[in-house]
């Protein structure tokens, strides 16, 4: 199997599912029970808090653990929102559980403004700053856009945003970013930021948020008082010990890995770019370097798709929570001509992937595609 | 090592990590994604609801998967509450999620009401009946107390209810009651149910609640719309599997389960019975077999555990989630005289348990209170 799709999820690394193993089936205590400080190795849930803090420059007292990007993205709004109104911005390609969250929050009374992005999925600055006024209270922009890989200028999003409104709460989904790309949280000085432990090689239902002190969150899951009373349930220690190890593992040669990725992203970029009436929505100079995304014009994404899988060949039609839905949010934000928009797709590889094994399936695409082109003739 | 504080959480069974394993390093895929519904095996997540569905005798349409048994009670408030005011009603030894919860829509304005229990930790049913008037819109009553092991009359109670207010949403937290008594939601007739995977030997982060379809559940995590649109995220497809193979094996024994924790709970009984000032607040004839909660008089429960801590064996002092916090919620319910307060302590076995290694601990814990009546002298 040639598996391209690791913006959707990623394979578990061996060496995390060791580390689960061993708090699963071993070291498996309560760490909420008076016994298990000293037998669930000093204070695990400290030290991954700690790791995560260090790769994203920020302190770990503001670290929360959850169970997934979707229940960060959601606590982002419902932990931090004091007010009863005011007007919420975000971009129109954010991920599914920030346009759904704000867009529920609207039907409760609350604006919603929807940022532009260029052809490329990248947030139009002039646009933000203009939709950006003083009534805004909270703003979510991702980091890197997951269907095209545009990374965001989230440091000059921020700044402006607090220039018009110091009390704004900025929040950016980092899902497709944290451990792929350098995050500097200090740097950046957004108050909210969202991760997930399954994109990076680590288990899933695991994931981490962000939330500086002078937020102040609110509780999101009532309980025993876990995560500081933010998000009560029994940790999931094996979860978060192995969703570590996966964060030890990927930094260890992060930027070796944004090195060779811009080199395989380049090679797809080149091959993809001579495939007919194909728009490519990944602008390779301000892009994560792991994902390619193109459409094709009066194509079925889907049929595609499914002719590689026979192949033993996984790719993406966009994200995996869009795509289900069949929504089409996504090309109209990217301003696609309606004849590309069901030829929507996303090879997303991972570093380390075997450059031929890449190669071959870009073959086996061009062909798929030609038959796919014949089929609807 | 003997772990007799298994009511706060479990060793993962060595064949769930199998499953746990297969399914986060090779059959990894997302299953939202166009090409997992052959890949992933047919479908997993339904086969999984419809194994819960069948040991609960449900629908499996109304299983839904969650990250924890906190969430799901969670869930179970606000995911049904559609009214913008009423009453709740709640027992007085709930676990913190239903307590903290429903204590919070309290807040909000909800009225709230609390229904005694007897000194064993059993809802009070003239009690209930008296409270239960017609303004009550959610009524949350454990199936199983996790700190005395008591069996509500959960039938009777949701009858009682019904009769009352036919529109009142009865939740049941069965959280210690799943895999280890039999459980038949048809008969009981409850609305919502809410189970955890780590309490059977299953891993961490996993959950599930039946919300019952005429119920109409909202959104409790915004996003990609898994989940049947009410919990959105990327699905745990490791531990869900894990889950299913963890019912399967507790399952397979669950009537021999029964019958031998009934022995060996009433050897831990007779045996703690003979402790000078102990009052036991597990009444044997309508509980768990699988716990025996008491309280000694002037005793410091903390001392006692670290003692057997030092000697490799494991008990709890009441729920982990409650002890954290040195809670008196639980002794004030069961009436407990206040020089009992600090000397609750739950041991909470598995049938598999080496009967032998369950004396030797009553041995140790003999002298351990020996110890610690004498530190006090």
């Amino acid at each position: 199997m040639i598996y391209l799709d690791n913006a959707a999820t990623t394979k578990m690394y061996e060496e995390c599912m060791d580390v689960f193993k061993d708090y699963a089936c071993n070291n498996f205590y309560n760490p909420s029970a008076l016994y298990s400080q000293s037998l669930i190795g000093g204070d695990l849930l400290k030290a991954a808090r700690q790791n995560i803090a260090k790769r994203l420059t920020c302190n770990y007292q503001d670290i929360y653990f959850t169970a997934s990007g979707s229940e960060g993205d959601n606590m982002a709004f419902l932990s931090t929102i004091k007010q009863k109104k005011g007007k919420i911005l975000i971009s129109n390609v954010e991920h599914a559980a920030v346009f759904n969250m704000a867009s529920h929050l609207n039907e409760m009374g609350f604006d919603l403004d929807f940022v532009n992005v260029d052809r490329f999925g990248r947030v139009d600055i002039a646009d933000f700053r203009a939709k950006m006024t003083k009534d805004v209270i909270l703003c979510s922009i991702m980091h890197v856009c997951n269907e095209t890989g545009a990374i965001n200028p989230i440091k000059e999003l921020c700044k402006i945003a607090k220039d018009v409104n110091p009390k704004v709460i900025f929040h950016s989904d980092g899902v497709q970013a944290f451990g792929k790309i350098p995050v500097n949280l200090k740097n950046l000085n957004v108050d909210v930021y969202t991760i997930s432990s399954h994109k990076i090689h680590g288990p899933k239902g695991v994931g981490a948020i962000y939330i500086k002190d002078s937020v102040h969150p609110k509780t999101f899951i009532y309980g025993g008082g876990q995560e500081n009373n933010i998000r009560s349930a029994t940790e999931n220690v094996p979860g978060i010990a192995a969703f570590s190890k996966a964060i030890d593992i990927k930094f260890a040669t992060l930027d070796e890995d944004v090195q060779k990725s811009k080199e395989i992203q380049k090679m797809i970029y080149d091959y993809v770019q001579n495939f007919d009436d194909c728009i490519i929505n990944t602008n390779l100079e301000q892009s994560s370097p792991y994902i390619v995304s193109f459409s094709l014009k009066n194509v079925r994404g889907e049929g595609i798709v499914h002719n590689l899988e026979s192949k033993d060949i996984i790719i993406g039609t966009g994200s995996a929570c869009s795509a289900k839905k069949g929504l089409k949010r996504i090309p109209l934000a990217l301003n696609l001509d309606g004849a590309y928009h069901n030829g929507m797709l996303r090879i997303s590889f991972d570093p380390k992937d075997d450059i031929n094994e890449i190669k071959h399936a870009l073959d086996e695409l061009a062909n798929a595609i030609k038959i796919e082109r014949n089929l609807q003739k």
